[in-house]
């Protein structure tokens, strides 16, 4: 291999067909042309996020969404309950406070995932919350939580479901529309496998009548300026858009589709059920709670003895394999392995492989085959 | 040619050599390999900005730019002078709103440049402005302010001095330092020639003084948080950034300095004297008063008898020449041309002379050559 295999949670590896996309040359951004290259693009980001709303795409990183979703809603001490059980819900969290909102935190231990009782529980107790703010998929701790049950309460209730679904959407089954979700964002360059630099966002009528009523705290992501400039004939974006990423997710999106939704989703999951057995089959430990296990990426503890930079840098400097370490208080606790976006059996099978190695040569009692061998497995 | 010439104010069009940069691997954002390219780009950044402060690039358009200018330094009711003679000065006071700050307008009539002793009168009167705004080159008249002449009037006074170069640097004199700009900032699709998505800040020791005094009104642009993560070994951006433009800034800052800035700057104010000439040739006016012309682009009264739709489609349909129309309350009173970037003679001399087909079919008493002649003779 020539490159690095990244087996991060995002940036991943991007199709060629979507590097060639996005060396094009650069339209008028506020021309025909790109005016439907542009809605093209937004009405596939609502495809992938099953809704019938409008979305649209921001040149930012996914932050630049998370913090769309917040600075467009809060007023000065609105109520915002913030699940938190891993560093995308904290940041959430921190989102609330510098757009001046209450935060009521919903701690959730880090590996578990939240119970959608104490989320109704705190609902029944507080008749003022606003909305309510969620990472789908945990990419700090490798968990999932359970948007469509945590959906489900948020029914009886007027709050807001803003949902961060960053490192899930396309690898795991975001219904917006079903799932009662108000607003959701997501990144480029995670399960859709673009490059990273765009976000997408999009936002339901119940989430439009407060956006409409508040002042937004923030004029490059102001989203009812994005409403007015996409309505536009051609369709277009308030600010200069990074013309070449809108390209770059155009062909991305189209992979997805052409690939088909569902059966993108069902990969995802093979990979992690893959990853898991390989995992297990290694003689590893789960960092995750069960059923609490993401679909698109692992996180596993260090075995006793090693070290991360021993570790990593061995995956890293000799097999050109990227792993992701832990963050914040797990750092050099666990490892973590992305499965999203392209990644498949050949990308896992290199990896397990040369983990095995790895492991080996840092003079870990493994079994050569051990982790390869229960990944095929669970692959056939 | 198989592609649009894009002769707009940004986006320009972006040399192979760039667009082909940009379609490399994703590397991993935290690693060695990525924090040595962010470094180098970095310090060509400051390089161009003529300043030896540290130097940031922002994953957005120019106005995640603006936005980071005001967001970081302001709090509830602090005054700010707001240059407006155009729709980016114009931005800027509606950022200082946005942000809760107290504007003191100074209007300036659209086509006219500031008068500095206007902003001198202005600090006289107020003592506590905390800052002063303005537009370097203000894209939607074609005019551009007197940097050096207002940052001397600054240096008597304590207001910091923010500016937006974003269609300037790199096509005119931006010397941060000596100037006595405390901010500064620019985007990737003008003089820079590389895509749009990405824009560039520079702080100076003054502004930060005030920066980590003040509570950010931003989260995605705090630049508290991007000079940590830039001091850190390797070099990052607190959020992921848009890796594949990162790779095309460092090739554009490549390009700019193998070319020389000065040698460019020269080149910008060639094509700007010639471009003029060659709108005077046609007899054509011109829409900026004299003294305050831009180098970078060109704003130009539309003829009595001619649509802006007739005039730019023309030139567009039939020549695949892209021009700008007029923004606000100038579309239709004017269309511009923008000479920035890798623009010089050859794209002026085939613009001219597709504008001087269309005009004559549009049934305009001009005399053919009369443009592409006075062009000659600009550059001879």
């Amino acid at each position: 291999m020539d490159e690095t295999l990244l087996m991060i949670p995002g940036p991943t590896n991007v199709p060629r067909r979507v590097l060639e996309a996005m060396s094009a040359p650069i339209l008028n951004h506020r021309g025909v042309e790109f005016g439907e290259i542009l809605e093209d693009t937004n009405a596939m980001m609502s495809e992938v996020f099953q809704t019938n709303n409008e979305s649209y795409l921001l040149t930012g990183s996914g932050t630049s969404g998370m913090e769309a979703l917040l600075a467009n809603v809060l007023e000065k001490d609105d109520k915002v309950l913030n699940i938190v059980g891993g560093k995308f819900g904290e940041r959430l969290m921190q989102l609330t406070e510098t757009f001046n909102g209450q935060s009521i935190e919903l701690t959730v231990p880090w590996g578990h995932a939240v119970n959608p009782d104490d989320v109704k529980k705190i609902l029944e107790e507080n008749d003022d919350i606003k909305a309510v703010t969620m990472v789908h998929n945990e990419s700090s701790t490798a968990v999932v939580n359970p948007l469509k049950e945590v959906g489900n309460v948020l029914k009886d209730y007027d709050a807001l479901f803003l949902v961060d679904t960053v490192s899930s959407l396309a690898g795991d089954d975001v219904k917006v529309d079903e799932y009662n979700v108000d607003a959701c964002i997501t990144g480029s360059q995670k399960c859709l496998a673009a490059p990273p630099g765009m976000a997408a966002i999009t936002i339901n009528d119940e989430a439009w009548s407060v956006i409409d009523k508040v002042d937004s705290q923030t004029y490059y992501l102001n989203m009812k300026k994005y409403r007015k400039s996409g309505d536009k004939k051609p369709s277009q974006t308030p600010f200069t858009p990074s013309v070449s990423l809108v390209y770059a997710m155009q062909e991305a999106l189209s992979i997805v589709l052409e690939e088909g939704l569902d059966e993108r989703i069902k990969r995802h999951a093979l990979g992690a059920k893959a990853t898991r057995s390989a995992v297990k089959g290694l003689g590893l430990e789960l960092f995750a709670e069960e059923n609490a296990y993401s679909n698109t990426l692992t996180a596993i503890k260090m075995p006793e003895g090693v070290t991360d930079s021993d570790l990593r840098g061995t995956m890293r400097n000799k097999y050109g394999i990227e792993l992701a370490g832990g963050q914040d208080h797990l750092k050099g606790n666990v490892f973590r392995i992305g499965h999203m976006g392209m990644t498949g059996l050949n990308e896992l099978s290199m990896t397990f492989a040369a983990l095995e190695m790895t492991l080996k040569e840092l003079g870990q009692d493994i079994e050569l085959g051990s982790g390869v061998v229960a990944l095929e497995k669970a692959y056939l």
